[in-house]
């Protein structure tokens, strides 16, 4: 009889989705994916309510697919969002889910029974590309993750890079314009200020309203509030002139972020993940045109810039995390 | 009878200078120190000579300073500038030298009968403040050399990390300002363009090239080729007014390349030398303040801005270089 395969939950905490599902240890096999929503004002007992009943409708499931007892699965993996302390297993502040000095792993490990490790939900969705998508097998990975925010996480020599206190890989948080556009963190310049969702759809505000014929304004009914990162690549691909031009501005500053990584790092592959890659090469095609213009040919050479492949790059990743730690 | 010592020679190869010297295998004496000039149009050959006559002459030292045998001494470590392939023991290009692709390991050991190992100048520098200087026993450093350029060096877990193809670590060209100054690199806004030791005195240039009463225009009897970095914190140190605005700015410049290390990498230790560093405290104290406003409070708390402490960092980290490898 063949040993009997172990299995390990994932569990992708964001700031309006929970996505759980299980992996097989050795990752063969990712299943019994599922994704819930979650809101700041639910309060942290519901939204941990909601957790632990996806991690049971998880287990349950790769219980009933594939033939394994509950006790096959041996360990839940958690990605989080903001700053976080591994050892503790503390989530210090999420301003998505307004938790400060979160117990989250033992809160978990308490409730469901079993070992439980966290880490940060940009470092997961790297890992996870690292471990099965994108980036597999390469020894220095960079990942970013384009949403809400702009994420990253940071393997090298096949491992998660913390830094001194889990706070590596603030990569959004660099300064590419040191007299900028304020950010949220309170800096100036940083390259979330530009070219997360939002910042687009702020930057794409800001031009039509000097242009209120632009397809994007008849796109939104007039209202500029309702301009998100998808209607202007949407407008974009339809050939809207503001559109076309915040696109181009947005690989620009994303090329200019990406450089410095590679002329800093000089990584095997970047990874880019999140709402805004799919535009594609729209967004592609122009950012790497950028970072060949800017970092040193040799980093250049070295390095693919690619897009993610992983549907539940996070849940994949909370799951290698946990192996990892 | 203790058993002997062994000896490692160190070469510290600059555009202006090679500094060369001996070290106890285990870092517990550094000996038989010695500098001398170089230049572009000195042609390699001799160069070569000079280094291979400074090896010998340091090995000489060494056996009548310590009653070593010449036998004692086992292996030479050599930073030098400019991309290199460690692998195959090249100096891709260095514009300071003049040189292209060129053969520097099995050179130095085809002319010394012993084993040569070369890394990058900055990346020795930082190895030598991490292994015998100021940031002794640190797992996470990064080291910024500001001199004619940026240069830097990335320690994690206590190893130098190199990257894919050996160009990770040029922090003096990542972007700070994106739409702005013209680097020598081809890139626009890169810290390097701002802050090394001739930028500097660029910037200072322009500054007074409106106010002819200055007294760093007087420092210079109104040769304004004639400023350098030194002139201006000099000025800078008597009260000029000009001077003082560009000591200032500097060091904005500098605490915004620092604050994006310490949100990319969190590290234990930002060890920062080279000639600017020589204006201390007036350079230190500004760019830490600029730190704390822009970088992560985790990071911030976590590190540690230090002025490097070696007289000969180079040639330390040269031999730590050549341990490591």
């Amino acid at each position: 009889m063949p040993p009997a395969t172990r299995y390990l939950v994932g569990v992708d905490l964001g700031g309006t989705n929970i996505v759980a599902g299980a992996l097989a240890e050795d990752g063969s096999e990712v299943l019994a994916l599922r994704s819930e929503p979650t809101r700041a004002d639910l309060g942290a007992d519901a939204v941990i309510d909601r957790i632990v009943g996806m991690i049971e409708a998880v287990i349950a499931d790769t219980v009933a697919q594939t033939g394994a007892r509950p006790s096959d699965v041996v360990g839940i993996g958690v990605g989080a969002p903001g700053p976080l302390d591994r050892e503790k297993g503390i989530v210090v502040t999420t301003p998505n889910l307004g938790w400060t000095n979160f117990p989250l792993r033992d809160v978990i490990a308490g409730r469901t029974g079993l070992p439980v490790r966290i880490d940060n939900d940009a470092n997961c969705a790297t890992l996870g590309e690292w471990w099965l998508g994108a980036a597999q097998g390469a020894d220095n990975v960079i990942g970013m993750t384009i949403g809400t925010g702009i994420g990253g996480g940071i393997i090298l020599g096949g491992r998660l890079y913390h830094g001194a206190s889990d706070v590596a890989g603030e990569i959004g948080h660099a300064t590419i314009d040191i007299t900028g556009r304020r950010c949220k963190c309170g800096n100036y310049g940083c390259l979330e200020a530009y070219a997360s969702g939002p910042s687009i759809a702020e930057r794409a505000r800001e031009a039509v309203s000097s242009d209120g014929d632009a397809l994007l304004v008849r796109m939104v009914g007039g209202d500029l509030e309702r301009i998100t990162a998808a209607t202007v690549y949407e407008a974009a691909k339809l050939g809207d002139d503001v559109a076309l031009d915040v696109v181009r501005e947005t690989s620009r500053f994303l090329g200019a972020g990406v450089a410095n990584l590679l002329n800093i790092f000089n990584p095997d592959v970047v990874v880019i993940a999140g709402g805004v890659t799919q535009a594609g090469e729209a967004l592609f095609e122009p950012l790497r045109r950028e970072v060949r213009k800017r970092a040193f040919r040799p980093a250049v050479e070295a390095c693919r810039i690619v897009p993610g492949t992983l549907a539940a790059a996070g849940v994949v990743g909370a799951v290698a995390a946990y192996k990892q730690q």
